[in-house]
């Protein structure tokens, strides 16, 4: 019989393959996209530079980023072949899900354009076909939105950059700047994360050399998992349904005595401060307001309540609870919290679909049989 | 830092799961759908039955069966929510793309239905989404065809069973004994196999509590994948190419000289005949004619090519090599015999994410990073 090899459930700390492309240091508080801080990125780069980076390998020089910038924008424009049939994915089912319907259109795309398997492909085309997807998804996304709404999509602008391309896209206007630079901070911070559930799902579906459609569409199912994490706007329904400051004792005492999860904190990964939502923080409190304050009243009494009741866990504030409170505050709509997730996320999983797709070796555990003995007789 | 564990690359033989839905035991040429051998389900029983057996965990008895087979019939009823979108998805793009389109209409038809997340429904729920999405993908893969020729959708017959439905609602006649027979065998064999590459894809994505559908839209990219393996029609293009018995020889030296794979011959898994391999030539012989004739001849001349020069590696025909003779000799059309192989492995799947939801824990593993030292300053 074939030796099976133990591990820990789940995979946990299981190394599936070696990457360039960054890493979370949990007890540090640090992650790094290559050999750059993700924080210091978001702080010091725009959206486009990181994409490059990743792509690249090294951030651009300014006539890179020039031709870069410009090689995106025909990319953004909502291809002829959904043009018919996003309004009927767009009006599926009595609630809206953007995740899923991004997946149908990713996946009519790539029937329509007949995208060559990440196996016969060679780099440059695997690249193009990176940049598509990356260029595309807000687009779709808006666009998913916009028919829901009944409003036509809108075309995208070819001054804008990406991020206000973005929001410009969803509601018709051009954002304020500290709008566009908080977003598009947030979107720097959660392109890519580690080795998260859907980043590993998309790299199973490149190891076997499916196109990269494929791979973004199992990672689409992946994220739209309650387990996956992340969604912005689960923590922003707890701090409605705590409603005043005064209420968050009673509130939170509650769910964890239900034995309830506070959205919005503690990290698979993280033990102490999540990096992202330091950042976060800062840009709430910086764009200020009634919400912002209120975010920062509750963080500090939940974080307080959690080393009391659940000592020695280290739960702190994560990536979901400021994220939801930076897009309130720049005006983004609940329904696309989710997805502006998707848009930075997106450059994540085909950055580690492309370094999977240049090895060449399929991701193929095993299972352990663990069912009465077999062969019995049929009867 | 966290402790990393390294392990053999692409996880090989490494246990992700325990399973009791079956196991391969590839020394002894051996396989199992939980304590029966699949072989012997091919042989004696029903596809329906070896559905029940996976989803129950036992066979059924005549009334289960026969309740079974009615709870079936209106499921393989193409849906409403599918009607208006259906043809413009089998007409995207320049070649057809079946398995793209079945992602494409699930994910359509998931969003209609509002699917909900596998860690919200409860088991009775999950099971009637499995039942739905395995009744309904040879009914959306028939249309799909029959779409993209130009050919109005057929309704299912209610009289007939899942797989003489499937040919009849491919050619519009109801099909032949013999050849539902066997197509249903072709059918009950490949239902599941191990920790294949799909399969652990859609369990991934059901570890983050996703919908069934996201799992096997999922699954259905790796599947896509070249390497994946298991596509019936590659080895049939190889007899096509070989045309004559006399020409194996220098067919079979030429590709090894290329370091080309011959299609059709070898297994990450089996190290002695494959035991579907084994059922499908003796289906094929049982059907006979000119190509099965042609089949075992180069089948037996390429294996002792193979070990002539490739001794030691065990090579022999795979599921593969007679699969797609066992569909030519049953009249589908090449364009069908992947789509055939999906309508009887969405049944092992689905199986395995009811399993994998049973369950809780996220399959989430690690990268080991190796790039230059991270934070370098942003320049």
């Amino acid at each position: 019989m074939t030796e099976l090899i133990d591990v820990p459930a789940g995979l946990r700390n299981v190394v599936v393959t070696t990457t360039e492309l960054g890493d979370v240091r949990g007890r540090e508080g640090f992650y790094h996209y290559r050999q750059y801080s993700a924080i210091d990125l978001a702080r010091g780069r725009t959206f486009e530079d990181v994409w490059f980076l990743f792509l690249e390998g090294r951030l651009p020089e300014p006539e890179e980023r020039a031709r870069f910038t410009k090689e995106l924008a025909p990319l953004r424009v909502l291809p002829d072949e959904l043009r018919e049939i996003l309004p009927l994915i767009a009006t599926a089912g009595t609630r809206p899900d953007p995740i899923a319907g991004l997946r149908t259109a990713l996946s009519v795309l790539a029937a329509a354009r007949g995208l060559a398997p990440l196996w016969d492909a060679d780099p440059e085309q695997r690249k193009a076909d990176a940049m598509l997807v990356c260029a595309v998804t807000p687009t779709i996304l808006a666009a998913l939105h916009r028919l829901r709404n009944g409003q036509e999509p809108l075309e995208p602008r070819p001054d804008l950059g990406a991020t206000a391309n973005w929001l410009y896209l969803v509601s018709g206007a051009a954002p304020r700047p500290e709008h566009a630079r908080a977003i598009e901070q947030y979107l720097i911070a959660t392109a890519d994360h580690g080795f998260n559930a859907s980043t590993f799902t998309a790299r199973v579906v490149a190891s076997c050399g499916a196109d990269l459609v494929s791979a973004v569409a199992a990672a689409l199912g992946a994220f739209s998992g309650p387990l996956h994490g992340g969604a912005p706007d689960r923590a922003l329904a707890s701090l409605d349904e705590i409603g005043t400051p005064d209420r968050v004792d009673d509130w939170v005492r509650a769910r964890i005595s239900a034995g309830d999860r506070i959205m919005g904190f503690g990290h698979a990964v993280y033990r102490t401060e999540d990096p992202r939502s330091v950042l976060l923080r800062e840009i709430a409190t910086g764009l200020g307001g009634d919400l912002a304050d209120f975010a920062t009243t509750v963080e500090r009494r939940v974080v307080e309540i959690l080393a009391e009741l659940k000592p020695g866990r280290e739960l702190y504030a994560n990536v979901e609870f400021y994220a939801g409170v930076v897009m309130e505050l720049c005006g983004l709509p609940r329904a696309l919290f989710t997805p502006t997730f998707a848009v930075s996320r997106v450059v994540g999983w085909c950055a580690n679909v492309l370094e999977q797709a240049a090895g060449s070796k399929i991701i193929r555990p095993s299972a352990r049989y663990v069912g009465p003995p077999a062969p019995q007789p049929l009867s």
